[in-house]
């Protein structure tokens, strides 16, 4: 089967599987839940871990040689040329506190390079799909990122400052001071949707491997670039520092700071 | 006209107002805007000035003997029974980035206490409103905030650190270590309909009286409280400190850190 067609199937079936996470998240969002913390003190939800279980068996229902790799409950089959990486419900603590900026997250690594990614917000019904060879789409149109070819224009967006180190806050505070204006989130991986379609400039946190391996392809597939804090591919499964871009032309601006 | 007439008829009317301001905000989110910094080097598009000049038409035609005290222009007739304060859009980082929890405030003061507010969120179709005598709506359905008598069980949102003084910043980050979880936001004034509707349990930050005017009601017609950091009413023109709290019980350990 040619590569064309392959992307595309997996596309459908990326979103397949991002319909069937939003049965469980959009029954579950703004209700009473159950919340556990994890090792990390960050939450968890009883539809956190419904959605991922759902996911893997669908997965495993229609792709059984394809591994998988999930926030909640780990890898399986890590060494498939095919391998799906889902956040069930990034933004937990949004979801939890009825902010509808939570996303779930589809992302599938060929080889163990990210070739194909989704981010998908239920409720505003804001979905975001690309990968390698394939424009990036939000709601079904080609989304592309905006220009912006100077610090002093562009909007960055920051999860928290107390995600970073010591050492990388003076470096973010350094950036800070040459942007327009920094906004901080808690919108999480929502903001890399609102990169690719061109609605804001820049993004810098750190994400884990489930995060950023869906990121990857839509933020490149609309014409942006996103790379760690030394400007290199986001690689392994370590959390790490992550930038990034609608405009190309600022990274190099942008690692003087950060690197 | 007996009071609780009148309120109903203020309450259709701010809907009325409400509705007007989203001809604007939903045809400008998402598209080129042109923005200026104020004074203070927060920003303004050319919708926030159009949605403040329409409504304030508008309150012109149908209450002529009312004041009106708007952020972007300002006061007139200050000295009326009746004053509407509006800020046309809260949260206009947010409505630049194309994130979708920027909301229209509108408020009313009768003989200088608030007496009705409303909080709307377009996109989302999220509205609330309260008032003196009439229980919050969150789109229509009576809205009441949730129990949380423990701060170690408390939701916190905070907008951003930096729009604290230093001397706030201690005291912040004194009641940020007593509570479950705390969240950064960028969301402005929508985590007051969250606290209403008991989605969250805190909100801790800084409002000028177009922002707080409107919360008043809507908080205290939910079941909660709104006060300054001292735990005094809200009132006058500058910006102050404001903590809001779903569950009064509260009230009293968080003015412990805060004041």
């Amino acid at each position: 089967m040619p590569a064309k067609e392959r992307i595309d199937d997996f596309a459908d079936f990326a979103h397949d599987l991002a319909d069937m996470a939003q049965t469980i998240t959009l029954r579950s969002f703004r209700t009473v839940l159950s919340i556990e913390n994890k090792e990390d003190s960050s939450p968890v939800t009883e539809a956190d871990k419904a959605v991922e279980n759902l996911l893997r068996q669908a997965i495993n229902d229609s792709f059984p040689s394809h591994g998988i790799i999930g926030e909640e409950y780990g890898a399986e089959n890590e060494k498939a040329d095919f391998i799906w990486v889902i956040d069930p419900i990034d933004g937990t603590a949004s979801f939890i506190n009825g902010v509808p900026l939570f996303t779930t997250l589809i992302g599938l690594l060929k080889e163990g390079e990210p070739f194909l990614g989704l981010i998908d917000q239920p409720v505003l019904k804001d979905r975001w799909v690309g990968g390698v060879g394939y424009n990036t789409r939000y709601n079904g149109k080609i989304a592309r990122t905006r220009k912006c070819d100077q610090l002093s224009k562009a909007y960055l967006y920051i999860t928290a400052p107390d995600i970073f180190s010591a050492d990388e806050s003076i470096r973010i505070e350094k950036l800070e001071k040459e942007v327009k204006l920094r906004r901080y989130g808690g919108t999480d991986c929502y903001h890399y949707g609102m990169l690719a379609s061109g609605w804001t400039d820049m993004v810098c946190e750190r994400l884990h491997v489930y995060e950023f391996s869906a990121m990857i392809p839509i933020i490149e597939g609309a014409g942006g670039i996103i790379t760690d804090w030394r400007g290199m591919s986001l690689e392994g499964f370590d959390e790490q520092g992550v930038i990034a871009l609608g405009d190309p032309r600022l990274h190099e601006d942008v690692l003087y700071y950060l690197s």
